[in-house]
């Protein structure tokens, strides 16, 4: 394994001194940028993008080649554990995610149970080794995952949803068949991650894009408690080193302690989240990862500068913060736009450290 | 002006003692009930039912006569406002709302200043006295527009939005034409709702849909201020016994106490807030509405009771609880399961009190 150049980012995970705030993007590989939409093309879509491992290195790494960014984050999706337990995943052009299987009752849950998708998933690990080959130590590799809760609204609902129906109805009538969901989706995804970081990523991430979909107590059971075993068991697996974990719950506000107790090292937040507050609230714990609102970057280059500092400003002196934007990168936005970010954020925040 | 047989809900609002929790229900007049499709049906369209004072009252009226509410909720739309000042309202059958000129500069900011959109919003005037004089004083008529913040995002993007894109690549580019737009607003708005009191409404609500899209300053700036300069307008034209006004920015966790200080009576809270921490964080100021999740109503009537027990014992003893959902009721929800929403506040509540 190559040895880090710029292990920035894993020190600010584990609230170790840093001389700059390190700073990647959800969404880096992606749309926004010429080059991933020639790849894609060339690929033939998305999902195929994501299955041959040289075409999700060749996107992993062109944010990397533009911009002096901290982290690669493997190119993926969090569909394809669903897709690999065969519940038939495509995407249609502009419409987001379809499954042409949904689960819809209890023998679905139970010959999903009975799937084995980590051969399917081979391809993952493929595509990390051979990323972490080619970054060849310049900057860590981000593995990640969607979590259980986020995962089983898809595999429910089919698609996206706008008002969570079908799963939040199953919730409060079936609860223990989307119990037994959430078990089978918690040990696939801890078994998932597992397998990419034996393959080399060198932080992992769970996206948990509907929590906050759920009211706290629903939060608290159906999607906090699967992100614990995913925690617990890759706490445990590995030791005195462990590769240090996000946890980000889009749309949480008041799950920040209950996130930051799970064992997690670092807690990611979207834009609405105050990052001062946050830090007073959770950041003796864990670190925090943040949280510019998305849309600063169609601002003028002056404004992205002043809300980049705003941010910094808000999680003041010293380690443990992670520069992002509070959610993915748009497609519609300028490239020149994430190095006017960039550029602020090594400007600005060695005056933090 | 008809007695209040049934004030509950006003006390309950000014915090003052009752005997059991009110309930309303958000969108109570509305496609779940087969009443309301037909009257609709024979309007020819949802913006015909609510310009016609008649079907308006008539659909005002049809849950109270079904249930046993405590208040009814004028039928209308918020963007009501934006229709009158000349944007092109027309629904598109299952698709939301459009507005065919949208506004995207300054000149269609100052043509929207010189509208007087209150000539055009008689017709809301007209149903709230109708309505007034056949409720006959069996409960409270409520009131309600939209949050200027919440308009403004339907007046710039043109329809319903996922990503906001637009109104906030407006707010981070041009901030005094966003600002200009809300000043407008704020100042129809509180004309528009001075007026349902004027012709009889009891309490007023203002819906801010979208505040929970904002980072917490632009919210501050750009969703509570104006909401606050209405609040404030409001109390000032009132004098001792003010008509109560409930605040309601969904999705805003974290906003509370500043919602709390406005001046209003009552703070709406969406499924997502745990109602016992949102009273010791602001109960002491004001009243709290809500929040039992809109999708409870799928499940079976045990998981309903037990449900709305959750909600009264988060909130606890005594006075300053409205019940309510924490967002409008979906329309595939069976009338019988509102029923069972009903009997089991009438007969759990009194135990509060």
């Amino acid at each position: 394994m190559p040895r880090l150049q710029n292990d920035v980012l894993i020190r600010a995970l584990l609230r170790q001194p840093v001389e700059r705030t390190p700073l990647w993007i959800m969404r880096q590989a992606g749309r926004y940028l010429p080059e991933y939409r020639a790849t894609r093309k060339r690929a033939g879509g998305f999902l195929k993008l994501c299955k041959t491992p040289e075409l999700a290195c060749e996107v992993t790494l062109q944010p990397i080649e533009r911009f002096e960014l901290d982290a690669a984050i493997l190119f993926s999706d969090i569909l394809t554990i669903p897709d690999a337990m065969g519940l038939g995943l495509h995407f249609n052009e502009g419409e987001g995610p379809v499954l042409e299987r949904p689960v819809s009752n209890m023998r679905d849950v139970e010959r999903i149970g009975q799937s084995e998708p980590m051969v399917a998933l081979e391809y993952v690990c493929d595509a990390v080794r051979l990323t972490i080959r080619e970054l060849d130590g310049r900057v860590p590799l981000i593995g990640f995952a969607g979590s259980p809760w986020t995962l089983a609204t898809y595999m429910v609902e089919g698609q996206s949803s706008r008002d969570f129906r079908k799963i939040k109805a199953m919730l409060y009538r079936e609860p223990e068949m989307l119990g037994r969901l959430l078990d089978i989706l918690s040990s696939a995804t801890a078994a998932y991650l597992a397998a990419q970081i034996a393959a080399g990523v060198q932080a992992v991430m769970i996206f948990d894009t509907w929590g906050g979909v759920l009211a706290h107590d629903a939060y608290l059971k159906f999607s906090l408690e699967p992100m614990q075993r995913i925690v617990t068991r890759l706490l445990q697996d590995q030791g005195e080193c462990p590769v240090p974990i996000i946890l980000f719950s889009k749309g949480v506000q008041n799950g920040l302690t209950d996130l930051a107790t799970t064992g997690c090292h670092a807690v990611g937040l979207d834009w609405t989240t105050e990052l001062g507050q946050a830090r007073a609230l959770i950041g003796t714990r864990v670190a925090l990862q943040g949280n510019l609102d998305p849309v600063v970057l169609y601002a003028p280059d002056r404004v992205i500068r002043s809300e980049v500092k705003k941010i910094l400003d808000q999680y003041g002196q010293g380690s443990g913060h992670v520069f992002n934007l509070g959610h993915g990168i748009q497609q519609y936005v300028d490239p020149e736009k994430v190095a006017v970010l960039v550029d602020a954020v090594r400007e600005f925040s060695p005056a933090y450290h």
